[in-house]
C-alpha cells in the first residue's frame, strides 16, 4: 500500500499523539477513522473534524475497512488490542505505531500477528506536556525525530512505507535503527533527562522559588510536568536500559561533585571545556 | 543619586554583562564610559555605540567622573579592583554588580571600603550561552529576575537606587533577598541545574546521539555551554550551599531509580505527580 489518496487510515487509541496524527492525515486529504474506549475523545474529534468516523468500541467494520492502521495506545494496552482484535484486519493492511519504547513490544507484536498483514515500528520524537485529543497539534513533528525501527520479519516495502508517513507528517529528520539501538538511545535521550527532570521537581519544596527562576531552572524541569501513567509504564519497559543510564549519569555528577568538594577548579574545568564542546555539535 | 540624565555610569568588565548593561543604559540616555582591561572590547563598544568612553586601564578621570559605578567583574577581581582603585572613587558614588554570589563578596566589599561612597548589591538573572561584549544583548533583561541583595550597611535611599536600576534595565520582577537568602536560592536554581547539564553532557560520548535529540535533551543541555572559567570560581565560591543542594538531588534521583529497579510503579508514580503539581505553580 502507497500513500494514495483514497486511503483508509485507522488510528487507535486517540490521545495527543494519536489525535496529532489524525489532525496531519485529515488536513492532508485521507479519510481518518479512530477508536477509542473514550466517547469523549472520539466525540470531540467528530465534532472538530479530526476524524471522518469513530467509535468507542473496537467496531468490526471500521477495522475491516482500514489500509493502514496506526497505533497510539500504551505498550500493554498495544499488545492486548492486537491479540483481541487482530483477526479483524484487512488482509494486506499495514501497521505501525508510536510507542515510545521498542525492543519489548516490536518483537512480541511480530512473532503473534497474522501473517497476511505487516507491523513495521516508529517512535515519532514529539509530544507535549499536556495529553488528551484536545490538545493535539499537528505542528509538533515538523522540528523532530521520527525514527522507524525494523526487524528482519519487515519487508523493504513495509520499512519504506513507514518512512514515507514520517516525511508526510512534516518531521525534519527520519532515520532507522533497531529496536535495541533505539532503545538505547531513547534511555539516555529521552528517559533519562525526564527523570532528572523529576528529581529536581521533587528534591526541594520549592514552590516559593518560582519567583527568582531564569530560564535555565525552566528548561531544566519544563519536561517534569509529566503523564505518570504512560511514562512509568515506558520506564519500566525499558528498566535494564535506564538503570544503566542514571547509573551513568549519577556516577559522572558525583564526580563532579568530588572535585568541588576538594577545590579541583581546573578538573571542573575541564568537565565543563569537553561538555561545551559536545554540546556545540547539537547546535549545528 | 538618582538616575538623572545627566548622570555619568561607568561600568567595570566589559564582557557580555557589562555590554548589555551599557547597550542599555546608552540607548536609555545616559553618559556610559566602561573599562576593561581587553582593548578590543573597549574598541569594539566605542565603534559600534555601546559606550561614549572607555580606558583598558584603570584610568583617572574616568573613575573620579563616574557618579555611579556597576561591577561585571568576577568575584575575585572584582575585591582586587576595589583594594587598589577605591581611592579614586568620587565622593557620594553609588556602586553596584552584577555577581553571581552575594555573601563572600558583599560583606567583604563594604567592609574595606571608603565611608563617603556606597555599595549595594544586586544579581540580574540574566545571561547567554556565548560571552564577550561582542554579545551583548540588552533583551535579556526583559523576562528575567531581578535581585537586590542589601544588608545593614546599606541606606534606603542605595537600595531604592539599585531597584530603579533594575526598572530602567526592563527586568521583569525586582525582588529584595539577603546575600545569605540569595546564594541558598542560587545554589538550587542556577548553580545545580549547569552541574546537572554538564554532567548530562560528560557522562556519555554521545555526540552520534546529536541526530536523535529531542527538545527535551536541547533544553536539559543548552546551559551546558558554559564559559568554565566563571562557573568555577562562583561554585568555588558557594561551595557549602552547592554541596547540600547537589547531595539532595543526587539523593532524590537514587531514591527514584531504587523505586524503577524495585518495580514500584505506585512510588514512581507518587514522584511524577508530585512533580508535575509542583511544575504548575512555575508556569502561572
Amino acid at each position: 500500500m502507497n500513500w494514495i489518496s483514497n486511503s483508509e487510515i485507522l488510528i487507535v487509541g486517540l490521545g495527543l499523539m494519536g489525535g496529532s496524527y489524525a489532525k496531519a492525515l485529515t488536513r492532508l486529504g485521507y479519510r481518518v477513522a479512530a477508536i477509542d474506549r473514550d466517547p469523549e475523545a472520539i466525540a470531540y474529534a467528530l465534532e472538530h473534524g479530526i476524524i471522518q468516523a469513530g467509535a468507542a468500541d473496537a467496531m468490526p467494520s471500521l477495522i475491516q475497512g482500514a489500509d493502514a492502521v496506526i497505533f497510539a495506545l500504551y505498550p500493554t494496552a498495544f499488545k492486548e488490542w492486537i491479540a483481541s482484535y487482530q483477526h479483524l484486519l484487512k488482509p494486506g493492511a499495514l501497521l505501525t505505531d508510536v510507542t515510545g519504547v521498542k525492543a519489548c513490544v516490536v518483537y512480541d507484536i511480530q512473532a503473534m500477528l497474522r501473517n497476511d498483514v505487516e507491523f513495521i515500528a516508529a517512535h515519532p520524537m514529539a509530544g507535549r506536556e499536556v495529553s488528551g485529543v484536545q490538545n493535539a497539534d499537528d505542528r509538533i513533528f515538523l522540528n523532530a525525530n521520527y525514527i522507524v525501527t525494523p526487524t528482519e520479519a519487515n519487508s523493504p516495502e513495509a520499512i519504506e512505507w513507514c518512512k514515507s508517513l514520517g516525511r508526510l507528517l512534516g518531521f525534519r529528520r527520519i532515520s532507522t535503527l533497531s529496536p535495541e539501538e533505539h532503545d538505547e538511545m531513547i534511555g539516555f535521550v529521552s528517559q533519562l533527562t525526564h527523570c532528572i527532570a523529576v528529581a529536581l521537581m521533587t528534591c526541594n519544596d520549592n514552590r516559593h522559588l518560582a519567583d527568582y527562576t531564569g530560564d535555565s531552572f525552566r528548561d531544566l524541569t519544563r519536561i517534569s510536568r509529566i503523564n505518570e501513567k504512560m511514562w512509568s509504564e515506558l520506564f519500566l519497559l525499558n528498566k535494564t536500559e535506564l538503570l544503566e543510564q542514571m547509573d551513568r549519569f549519577i556516577g559522572e555528577l558525583s564526580a563532579f561533585r568530588s572535585m568541588l568538594e576538594q577545590d579541583d577548579r581546573e578538573g571542573l574545568m575541564q568537565k565543563m571545556r569537553l561538555s561545551t564542546e559536545r554540546r556545540s555539535y547539537f547546535d549545528q
